[in-house]
């Protein structure tokens, strides 16, 4: 991300329109409006929501009872936003978007009314939507995504309403296995269906391993390579269970956490470009490629992958929150790039952290590199220090250079963050062979002498060196 | 830290010597052994104390209570090392070194006898010993100092038989403010005397302020810019009080923080070269500048500083393990290097965490850079997540190039590691405003969307363009 001061074009006040009002769209409007006060530029926001500026990645907490209340969910309101002279009209959704006129259509949710309004630069930030598996009984009740601020209060509703205590999650992703606990801190028996033949297809299988064996040791029931056909309902209508090819598993409610694809649909229908995953492909100033006045990002846009090379969809409220900032400065007049990602997340299940950045061995493969692995076990503090929990550390490894590809954590308390040693190094390029000499903070309420990432390197630099032949 | 295989020299027995059987000393040792089995490399190690490849840095941890027992601390035994054909000799004090002879004189230290051993290859490996001033009192019962498992012991029993409960510790800095935390887990009231104009020197003041304050909050009293004269003792020759100039602090004990200085009287005897600090000079493969044969690690040599370009003695566990790694690899005929350290830190007292890499501003001042500084508060975790604490970072940025130069953080829990993305960028050279596009983990229960430091580069990348004239 690179900024620069704003230039102003003196005489002319701009309008700036701003389609979707969360994470990317909202951030491009607030840092704008930093950037150039309303007599200079003019800024119109459509959500076509109930809510702004909301954090999705917390519902599962708000779920599970951790966050008490929905509204500390949401960092700013609507009216926070106007306070600011940014025009958003909220259950507004725009329907159209007519580039060659520069100007969107939009209608008022509840009215139905339509209009236009012309803009001269253009935003759009429609996030992603849930993927929906179109199969008998999805729509029924006691079935919930977890995706707005709305269906987190549907399933609490469901939640307060139901007697019996067995939810089935479908999905074993990250949204998955934090609904998981959401639902094992409200008391629930989770069972957790899942596709993949292990948990968090975002890890390599091996790792995976380690999360289902953990999950278990949760209680929480772990159905893998089960791919769910149906949700069987019961008298009332109600959902009474989730069926697959093999089996049934009895359900009071059920959590889909497949995943998202990015909301394109309008930007599809006027022709804007789109990548492989679905998503619009901007160049690094987040601009829409072959569009000098509009911009896209956050859930609706593709990155680039900064290890492989190539375009991923990586739906992260982190990664809009980045995106709306080098938006607002570039629509602002002024100058930010975003260089890419190397595909950091990390997530907890309970007392367990999971964390992964970079590629994992079938990435490597499909982008054309050879590499190495090393696996290693160490502890999150010195060994004889109170609370010093064991970890898996995995490294990817280019073969013969020894680049750094990927890093993979599964551990108990203070092994998730630790990936950000990792993502850090996959930014600079580093082998793993520097890694070992990395100056990292050491005493033994923090880390062994050793620190769990750095052994991994001494390990991962030994198979480079097996392997250089 | 670069490796490769060892290469043998075949047909002759060489014999290794190691001065020093600690983290440095046996850690080369036991890296040598791995790459040459005995029949190609005798190894003989001499260590003048009780105890070998113990963890120093555990003792505040075993006085504070923490870990039960001293052995936990002993990461591996002479028993042990002996076991893998090392001839390590305890309590056997290396008294001369002839390089020109290529031997060096021991002496038992028990019996007083003397002898001359050859060697093909030496490592020295002799530490640091700690300041003890020169000054009434300092060798009074009840005054301690914290360097070795002796001293822990000796602690150990004063606190074991002495009725009082106030404790003065001389010295903020690391060890002082561990020692402050282990006696009020033992239920002394603390006061931390201390000559600085804040705790922590290795911060700047600015910083040290909010752990000055931490610490009160804490109940320990701090004691700023005051010189201890002397140690007053009473009527039974214990200590009774320390002294400034200005007033008297009662104590029942004493604890000595104040600091060490690389051993190397056996090297400047030798003819060995020693930079300003007092350490031994090394070059890039720990080999002591111009002998071929022999190398030094660990806390007697000095270390390249990647960030101001000078030596500095950094006398920390983590190093001398690194080095001691380099050194076996090199004298078992492979090829290693370290690069330098960064000055990464982490130390607690109590749930105060304290972090620092890099130059401080003083640092910079010495090293001919201008910069710019940006301070933030953030939180450990979002905002709405429980158990979210506060953190203050501070990062220092070079004028005109923004090139990352230090970053300190004092917090509660996760912010003490949150310094290794710094540690990590400040060896990349990475600017801050490359920093502020991070792809660090987020997740609610890890870190707020834009996780503190990438606030803290922001904000630091704001101060550089705004300096940028």
């Amino acid at each position: 991300m690179s900024m620069s001061a704003a230039r102003g074009v003196p005489g002319k006040r701009e309008r700036l329109v701003v389609i979707g009002g969360d994470a990317a769209g909202m951030s491009a409007a607030s840092q704008a409006r930093r950037l150039k006060g309303p007599d200079e530029l003019e800024i119109v926001a459509f959500e076509r929501g109930h809510f702004t500026s909301f954090s999705a990645c917390g519902i599962p907490y708000w779920v599970g009872g951790d966050v008490p209340e929905r509204d500390q969910l949401i960092a700013r309101t609507a009216e926070e936003h106007r306070a600011r002279d940014i025009d958003l009209r909220m259950r507004t959704e725009v329907v159209e978007i007519d580039v060659a006129g520069g100007r969107v259509r939009a209608r008022d949710v509840d009215s139905g009314a339509e209009s236009w309004t012309s803009y001269d630069k253009l935003v759009i930030a429609t996030g992603a939507r849930p993927i929906r598996p179109d199969m008998p009984g999805v729509d029924a009740p006691g079935v919930h995504g977890v995706q707005t601020l709305d269906d987190g209060q549907a399933l609490l509703d469901t939640l307060a309403h139901t007697r019996g205590r067995r939810a089935v999650v479908v999905g074993a992703g990250y949204i998955g296995v934090e609904m998981a606990e959401a639902l094992i801190n409200r008391g629930y028996e989770v069972t957790v269906v899942n596709r993949g033949s292990e948990p968090m297809s975002t890890l390599d299988p091996d790792m995976g391993r380690l999360v289902h064996e953990a999950m278990e040791g949760l209680g929480i029931t772990m159905v893998d390579d089960a791919e769910v056909t149906k949700i069987l309902t019961g008298g009332d209508g109600r959902v009474r269970a989730v069926a697959t090819e093999d089996a049934e598993y009895p359900a009071d409610v059920v959590v889909l956490g497949i995943g998202v694809h990015p909301e394109t649909a309008l930007a599809r229908a006027a022709g804007l470009p789109l990548g492989e995953h679905g998503g619009l492909l901007t160049d690094l100033a987040m601009r829409v490629r072959g569009h000098e006045n509009i911009w896209a990002g956050g859930d609706c846009v593709e990155v680039l992958d900064l290890v492989s090379g190539s375009e991923r969809h990586v739906p992260l409220g982190t990664h809009a929150n980045k995106h709306g900032q080098i938006i607002g400065t570039n629509a602002a007049g002024g100058y930010a790039t975003f260089p890419g990602v190397v595909g950091t997340a990390v997530s907890k299940v309970c007392d367990l952290e999971i964390a992964r950045t970079g590629l994992r061995e079938k990435d490597a493969r499909r982008a054309g590199l050879q590499y190495v692995t090393a696996t290693i076990e160490s502890t999150s503090r010195a060994g004889y220090y109170p609370g010093a929990e064991t970890m898996t550390v995995k490294l990817l490894a280019e073969r013969r250079t020894g680049r750094l590809l990927g890093a993979q954590i599964v551990g108990r308390e203070g092994a998730g963050k630790r990936v950000d040693v990792a993502a850090v190094a996959l930014t600079a390029g580093m082998t793993v062979e520097q890694m070992t000499s990395l100056d990292l903070g050491y005493a033994p309420p923090f880390s062994p002498v050793w620190d769990p990432v750095l052994v991994a390197a001494r390990k991962a630099t030994k198979a480079v060196m097996s392997a250089t032949s």
